[in-house]
């Protein structure tokens, strides 16, 4: 039995996506630029794409810029976005659980004179309202806050944020990261309030290698990459028709029964956090267990062991799962999101990241839930000894 | 009949790349950065794939930085190299024909306090190397010179700049934009001497949405993206793996039998430029003709016709072929690479570009000869009534 659990690294594509990109890859190959039928007809397509992730988020096209995936949506909407209100300040306000996309852009703008507000959050992942509101100042240029935390699914309280926006006169700019709660919560970018918020195919069954930015209609934003002057001069670069009809189809299908698709993943979560409390022993629920907390992520730590032994386990048995992020398991580092939740270091050493997908069943979650309970318990007894 | 006479706007990706694509969708889906084999098994894949791309260029795995396409490559090649010289000196050295993809990224740079030498180029739009030393002074950092032009298919004396390049310590940085000649004709970054050299995907019937940039071992760059320091920190963000192995699979199709390939792009061009000089009276051919010149392109004026009245005409007939490049075409502005050959608005106004793949035959060639005689004919005695 294979039981994929790390669809927050990457989920695997639907079959109408590989359906579409296939059939873009062998028919229309056409450069949407092209003035001939065979570049019309791909404009036409990339079209239908935009207007399906729009509809998804419940935005107009014309709000939708295609990038090569959540990385450069992040980069583009930060850089984009203080580029053009540099005159105004150098205070940016974001978390100290947001993805490296962020984090390392921000590193590198502190070596160019911004000043970076880290907030604090608390053991649950959340950040505290008051120190956001606090930090606001003259120079405020950017708020730029992840919607889910990728590593234990904690939510932010985004359309809070977006109130004070609005009640600042709009004076700064809001970037909503919302990569991990695509197509797992319903919003729309209009109603949390932001003026910018990234998006990866991946993530949603789509394809990698291809993301996108909302961007609010009227904001200025200066391009992270030049050239033929595509997607409105935004962003340049002979579009990636398979990835970006990839896209659209991943939005359609996630659009189509969300509610039904949502209730699932609720379902196996609940499921496997229950059914390891009750199996197993000392283990450590990291970050809200329902409210508060995306349908897909599950964070637990198995007190006592080191959660790399268990991942390669579990791996024996054909059962996926990750360490942290996937971005950050190969460093051999500490999670940034755990310490910053005030967890000790022998929790953070035996936590283990669940991520589901409405593909998952309830049969894989029970094989899970048995595998664990043996694994753990055998790791247990060699520890010990 | 459908004869596809743009290949430099894009190629149909070759069938063993879809099939390596179809196959990373369905199959390979994991994120390399996973420490589980769904994760390793793509990492293996793609450190094939680097390896096919490094073969084909004559480079080492090392020197191998995949991005988003050809125009990211040339935004990062531009951006990285001159962040890391920035103390050394202001001075860029290009040319007045370059692609968009560089051309925007210096009218960017210009507004940053950095000075752009535009080099001129004769009427078959070649620099001189002249002018092209003479612009050479204390404060020059980076050279940046397109090896074939996109729209006229003129070859660059890149090697020679590779040996001014040498004999002047390797004091600055050399990029090449090998784009347009990346398996059109042959050479290897490092009989250029080039420190790094761009190409793309969708140019060699390889996937739209992928890109290379070559980088000289030990040469220091600064990142343009940040995030989870994929691709050792140059390039960060999931790896594109159907991508990735799409654009390796399609390096190794060029690499097998290339000298054919490019003779058949020969015969294939000699053989549309000599039947229009036969077929049709007051034509211009834009360029070399032969030696100095890539196989893919020819460009040729029909004069006191406008060339996007004949491409329209030509498309009636299933053959598909450019006014000027793709990037540029729907501005509707004059192409400022005919302009800066010296040509007259209506040697520009009546330009076509055919470009060609291995793939296109000689019978597809006949066709366009007849139909060009025939919609040249028709256009003429309209626009002279």
């Amino acid at each position: 039995m294979e039981v994929y659990l790390d669809n927050s690294a990457t989920t695997k594509p639907n079959i109408e996506v590989v359906n579409i990109m296939t059939k873009a890859l062998t028919d229309y190959y056409g450069n949407p630029s092209s003035l001939h039928h065979k570049g019309v007809e791909v404009e036409k397509l990339i079209k239908t794409a935009r207007k399906q992730l729009a509809k998804a988020l419940g935005a107009s096209e014309q709000e939708i810029i295609f990038t090569s995936g959540g990385t450069e949506s992040n980069n583009m909407a930060i850089m984009g976005a203080i580029e053009s209100k540099k005159r105004k300040g150098n205070r940016i306000i974001t978390t100290k659980i947001e993805h490296p996309s962020v984090l390392n852009v921000y590193k590198n703008l502190e070596t160019k004179g911004y000043e970076v507000i880290y907030l604090d959050v608390d053991s649950f992942g959340k950040i505290n309202m008051e120190q956001l509101k606090e930090s606001i100042s003259e120079e405020t240029i950017l708020i730029s806050i992840m919607h889910v935390n990728n590593e234990v699914g904690t939510i932010q309280p985004v359309e809070e944020i977006g109130k004070i926006i609005k009640n600042n006169n709009e004076n700064f700019i809001f970037h909503v990261d919302a990569i991990q709660s695509f197509g797992k919560i319903k919003f729309t970018p209009k109603k949390i309030g932001a003026h910018l918020l990234s998006v990866s195919g991946h993530k949603i069954h789509g394809p990698k290698g291809i993301g996108a930015l909302y961007i609010k209609k009227g904001l200025k934003m200066t391009p992270l990459i030049y050239g033929g002057n595509q997607e409105t001069g935004i962003r340049s670069g002979t579009e990636n028709t398979p990835g970006i009809l990839g896209l659209g189809e991943a939005a359609r299908c996630l659009y189509e029964d969300m509610d039904n698709k949502i209730n699932k993943m609720w379902i196996l979560k609940n499921k496997l956090i229950e059914g390891i409390k009750n199996e197993i022993h000392d283990i450590k629920i990291n970050g809200f267990e329902k409210e508060g907390s995306a349908p897909h992520i599950a964070n637990i730590s198995f007190l006592g062991i080191r959660g790399e032994v268990l991942l390669h386990s579990l791996e024996q048995d054909g059962i996926y799962v990750s360490t942290g992020s996937a971005c950050s398991s190969k460093k051999n580092t500490k999670s940034h999101v755990l310490k910053a939740m005030g967890l000790k270091d022998y929790e953070i050493e035996g936590a283990i990241r669940f991520s589901f997908s409405y593909n998952n069943t309830l049969e894989e979650i029970d094989y899970a839930i048995d595998k664990l309970k043996k694994h753990v318990k055998d790791i247990r007894k060699i520890v010990k000894r």
